[in-house]
């Protein structure tokens, strides 16, 4: 695999971070993965764990590194709240380098940004874990997943192919959408269960534990997720959070009324039609 | 182990029975296993897996072969609102055998069988799988997990140390409850779970399903089991069930509340709340 950047500038070097930090490393995609955090001791995991090759606390490194080249990519790594402003500090300090992010959320992050003076391309690989910190980092937890990318009218084609070229070395399947599509399919397929999983694992009291079976640690797995993260994506995506909660709502509601009617043919209906999915 | 008894009946070989039938060749816990299904072709898988020795798909052959010993447990695996049926039908061929079952609800099948005059103790093990069919079962599927024993007033004290004493040499943990007791508890961890899991996955089209991650299979897995099983489990408990859809969609509500308001706090509490279980 040829180079597709020089600097790889990774901001937030959480699992997500450090895992785009090994997959760049296993694949030889950059020359050099700079590792950005405010927290030293993540850095040092993230070193330790050989994700990243530089590091540093603080965005201002950037202007030194990267002065004399222009090929160099930042991909954001923090939770989605922060996104638009590491973006902008990046762009001030180094005007040369292609942003881009893996947030989970996409309308507001790129609306704001289109309308700033910098080279950003928003991306989300569908992948991750419930568990959180570098020391978890996975150089394949992006192979085999699906990397939406979802560029404004005032992105570059340039800097799309080569964004979709970079998710492709890391062996993600690539798909080019709107912000508010990928962000409405997300809010069925992953916020909406988070939500679901976390209101039934807040349910369980102790006693009600040893109750649990596999099934109720499979379905509320995600709930373990880091609250931070995902507050940030819960008010990010509110609307059409909101709007499938209404959705999942009703459906709950169908089912109630089979059980209060003893409607067993009813009930199975509603079983099958999740089984056919 | 020595043997626990003589003859052991499994009425209904799925994944659960014969995974009942393999765990007690494994321990040595019966002389033989007699499986008993109205399908033929389940019988013979369960004879291929070796998790039965001898096979019929009458409960007629039990007058036969157990006439002469007092010590033959028979475990109905069937599912839930066929288990007194069953049961009674066993009772009126052979009224020397201990009957038990391994049903996820046990209020109504305990309170009709403790009218009869049959030696039954409710039992359930809290094991499982989103698979069905003999051809999954799983000799280790009870080791380390808790078997929930609800004997009733007219149960006798050397039925239910037998049947502690078989479900401890499977590997079970062994925990004594009244049923509405264990259908209280279950609603919340296991019934309430499977509707929400199913809700969600009977939501997805074809076109959103790339955009699943491995956290949505996770959360959605356990409502790919049988919906003849569940559908018998949610009416047989609909009343329990019912009342956790209401706490669940409360909890639900107060995140739309947090949503509505942009109250970052409170969605962060409400999702603590979820991962400090």
């Amino acid at each position: 695999m040829s180079k597709i950047v020089s600097d790889l500038i990774i901001v937030g070097v959480g699992l997500l971070g450090s895992s785009v930090g090994l997959a760049v490393k296993k694949h030889g995609v950059a020359d050099t993965v700079i590792g950005i955090d405010r927290c030293r001791e993540t850095l040092d995991i993230a070193l330790r764990r050989e994700a990243v090759d530089v590091v540093a606390t603080e965005l201002d490194v950037l202007a030194e590194i990267n002065a004399e080249i222009n090929d160099g990519l930042a991909v954001i790594c923090t939770p989605v709240r922060s996104i638009v402003g590491v973006a902008e500090r990046i762009a001030a300090v180094n005007g040369n380098l292609l942003i881009s992010d893996v947030g989970s959320t996409k309308v507001n992050i790129c609306r704001e940004l289109e309308q700033r003076d910098l080279r950003f391309v928003g991306a989300h690989p569908i992948a991750g874990s419930e568990k959180s910190g570098p020391e978890f980092c996975d150089a394949d937890l992006f192979q085999d997943r699906l990397t939406v990318l979802t560029p404004t009218a005032s992105s570059r084609a340039e800097d799309i192919e080569r964004l979709q070229l970079f998710w492709e070395s890391l062996g993600s399947q690539v798909l080019l959408l709107e912000p508010q599509q990928h962000d409405a399919f997300l809010a069925k397929t992953s916020h909406l269960p988070h939500a679901v999983a976390a209101a039934l694992a807040s349910l369980i009291t102790e006693v009600e534990r040893p109750f649990c079976g596999t099934g109720f640690a499979d379905t509320t797995r995600i709930a373990s997720g880091l609250p931070v993260v995902w507050t940030d994506i819960f008010l990010d995506n509110r609307l059409q959070l909101l709007a499938m909660l209404e959705v999942f709502g009703d459906r709950l509601e169908s089912l109630k009324t089979a059980l209060e009617d003893s409607d067993a043919p009813a009930v199975t209906r509603f079983l099958e039609s999740a089984r056919q999915r």
